[in-house]
């Protein structure tokens, strides 16, 4: 491999994979732009009215949408350092995804199996993440998920049994003449009304099965506090750290002209000599580049 | 500008646009019994056997609050000491467009903009705002949702991709013949389903379909938890914060008789010549008062 | 008076108004059970089938709660050292209207206003709220409640606004043939859909209706994590406070038998002699018995 | 007894009631596995279509599993030090209840009854706390539950209030014709609305009767932030306590080369010699092991 080709991948691993350059940067936003664009495609092509009338425009866009991603999945294949690594990991199947329905799809022209192209074509939007990604505070949510991870789990076995003894419970009182057709219908029924979202598809007629529906609702919701109870548990301790962090690494922000440090954090101008201090947002980010630089 | 005039004028900007004096608050409080007095007719007037018995005088008190609200609206461009800053503003704005549509109205007689021009009246509501500025707490409840906007930014786009991607499959899944006729139908039945009002009108029927929506309501939940969590967690270090600076600050409480402070914030009596001291309430507005001043 | 008469309304204040002596807690005890039977009696009375049946047995079991009812306002009257501001507090009211409207019914019957009857005999079940008293917890409760009542009530006023913004956008959006019949009623929908109730008798239809009616429920959803992030707040200084005052009043636990304090909370003997400590629930009562032992 | 049936005993105990071996953790895995697969052949009877295609294995695997289970409660009886005392507890019961049904099934073959034998074997799913046990964090959960219990108890005392003065309200202003047919029904249409559940197969019609609805649910959205405040509370104090817990124990942590204790939470190799500490999870195990060691 020449020096100058070298020189050229690492150039394009820069501006695609990395996001601390203002070409980086760039090139993301545009990426995103295109994926909501394409999403939009998608979701206009499945209206009947839309598709009948701007049917060739809408398939037009989409072939151009898969060819531009195409080209995107073969530089970052191209350019990567670990092509392969690249290949197995989260975003690279999700960039593989993207694309391989299309082709698949030419060659195997089938219906059915179109909706599934479209809906693998969805999962692209995991990409918004990355744009998600700059701002700060996602990562309070993500660590606080993350943290909590395990209690969510306790929580959702718990929800799991509540549901299967309720919906259980409510098969043998109603029956299948009031539309509990079956055990898992009636479980169906039990997480509708134990999340509190109440469709009315399904609802108890007889007096004894509203009794212990009332119970689902009642006791349902004393439990579902218990994930709101986790994560603000886990979000106050995350906003706490966070603060703290900041406190403690205001010795970081320099006067650019004295290079004294120890401002406070709300402070825009030098307290020593009176010079415009680097702007609040930059220096978060600057204090916190060593842990979100890559994704 | 004769010395009168401009002494009018300043006395007309202390009551219309100023809360500080008795006289202002008073022009306020009327202020916004007339603004819910008129938005009261609105609504009557779109009942439809209200409007039939009592349409001429619906029509007269529009016309009458309409044409208060001019004058309002006029004494306010004439006392401003910048009237173009105040008619770009925000408050500004929403004056204008709360007696514009019944001119517009009048020139342009339109069944169908007559509809947009109701709607346009209903804004004026804002106006509430300011007297819900007088009560201390809700600029906690503002302060903390200002602080959390990136968070409740971030907060909606993981509600934005999951909701894209659970109406995906259950427009895959489902299909138009059970009511999910396109994407953004099924994405619209996503957020009804996710933020759990669950109307009932669209529905999962097969099994795979209920599973996944089952999936989508337990996933959502936990999600769902997030923006509670934020809000709490801001909320209880504003609490905190407001403690703080409330205790900061006693010493700005004076004794009106011996001139010393130091109060502690529940005493009703100087503790060094036990006169009466300035009521509770009083002093907390007065601590504030720099920062809420002007609207 | 006599001297005996006093000595007897005494006993009797005591027993009926007062709950630290054992009588007294058990007249509450004896009360409360009748006031539960009698709202029993009222329910079972409204079901059709039921009341077909076991007329004359509901009709006389509802006049004997009735003249009980009435012995016991007497009683109160009888005894009270202030009758006049028994009668005009709360329960006072309270415990008229539980047995005035059986008496009107008497005079002037009417069926319509049976209904009322019905409703206000109802009211009395306020006095379960003297039950849940003896719980210590239920003060954190309600002081969180209380404390928080301003920011409640501005709460309360942000979701006035945005419900009568939305339920006039929807009203003109989609208009009297989908539902959405006057304003009152899309504010009905409004609120209904805000609160995540959804149940689904109006709803929206018209895909710029659905756009609007999905950004009402995300705006409404963070809104309404706002009244759970007060009172999460609240409560969490309600607890450590209570914790506080706990640990600071354990001095106040004396050995009965060596006289001698500063026991651990959770001590049940004495860590000087060994004889056994008053147990833990009557201690926390007599810590804060002079805060509520009077309602 | 001879010594060898009583070593035989205690091995068989610390097989089945004991956690800590490797073989009790297989032993508990197995029979969760096997409750579930039991619990999913329950489930897939119920459904019509499946259960008339394959009668005859499920009833084969529920003799199967019905034998196994009660294999297992012999085994249970017969070794454990105290087998009335097991019989007694509530896994006791669960695990007879478990079987019995199906033993009285065949004794007394009645089709409703074998509803209830469905029904009970449900609840065997309890079986599974178990395996959540393992789950440190599961324990914040419940104790959480638990110290707020008596808070819970007063919240749904407030909840019964409300519900029965809302229902009758509404009930005596909508009236059977609109479907509040009852005072029963009426209740339990305000707890579908008071939870947000909303089911929409009894909503209110007339104008009072939804203002009245209106209110309940706005009030009722208050009320029920109080569970979640109280336990994010709770949550928030035991996850503080949790980790003080745990800092207050590093001294536990003892390197096993150079014996030397006082190692930070996260270091993974000593501090003095370098060599490899015992890992994160055991550590926190060893530290609550004392705690939850029987269930």
């Amino acid at each position: 491999m020449s020096h100058l080709e070298h020189s050229l991948r690492h150039k394009l691993y820069v501006i695609i994979f990395r996001t601390d350059t203002a070409l980086g940067r760039w090139f993301d936003i545009c990426l995103i732009v295109s994926i909501l664009a394409s999403l939009l495609v998608l979701i206009l092509g499945s209206v009947e009215s839309v598709n009948e009338r701007w049917f060739s425009q809408l398939a037009y866009l989409e072939l151009l949408f898969t060819l531009l991603f195409t080209i995107e999945y073969l530089l970052r294949l191209y350019c990567s350092p670990k092509p392969w690594a690249y290949a197995k990991s989260f975003y690279g199947f999700v960039d593989l995804m993207a694309i391989l329905p299309f082709y698949i799809a030419l060659l195997v022209p089938n219906a059915h199996f179109l909706g599934v192209v479209r809906l693998l074509r969805v999962m692209r939007i995991f990409r918004i993440l990355k744009l998600v990604q700059y701002i700060q505070d996602s990562n309070v949510i993500m660590r606080s998920l993350w943290n909590s991870r395990r209690k969510i789990f306790v929580f959702f076995s718990m929800v799991a049994i509540l549901v299967t003894i309720f919906g259980s419970l409510l098969y043998v009182i109603e029956g299948p003449e009031n539309g509990f057709t079956s055990i898992p219908t009636s479980i169906y029924w039990a997480i509708v009304t134990i999340t509190t979202v109440g469709y009315g598809d399904i609802s108890p007629v007889t007096t004894l099965g509203r009794a212990i529906a009332s119970l689902t609702m009642l006791l349902g919701y004393s439990i579902l506090a218990v994930p709101t109870g986790i994560i603000t548990a886990e979000m106050s301790q995350e906003v706490k750290q966070q603060k703290r962090t900041y406190y403690e690494h205001r010795n970081l922000v320099m006067c650019p002209n004295c290079m004294k440090n120890g401002h406070e954090p709300d402070a825009f101008h030098c307290k020593h000599c009176g010079s415009e201090l680097p702007d609040h947002e930059q220096r978060v980010v600057k204090i916190t580049d060593h842990h979100s630089d890559y994704d």
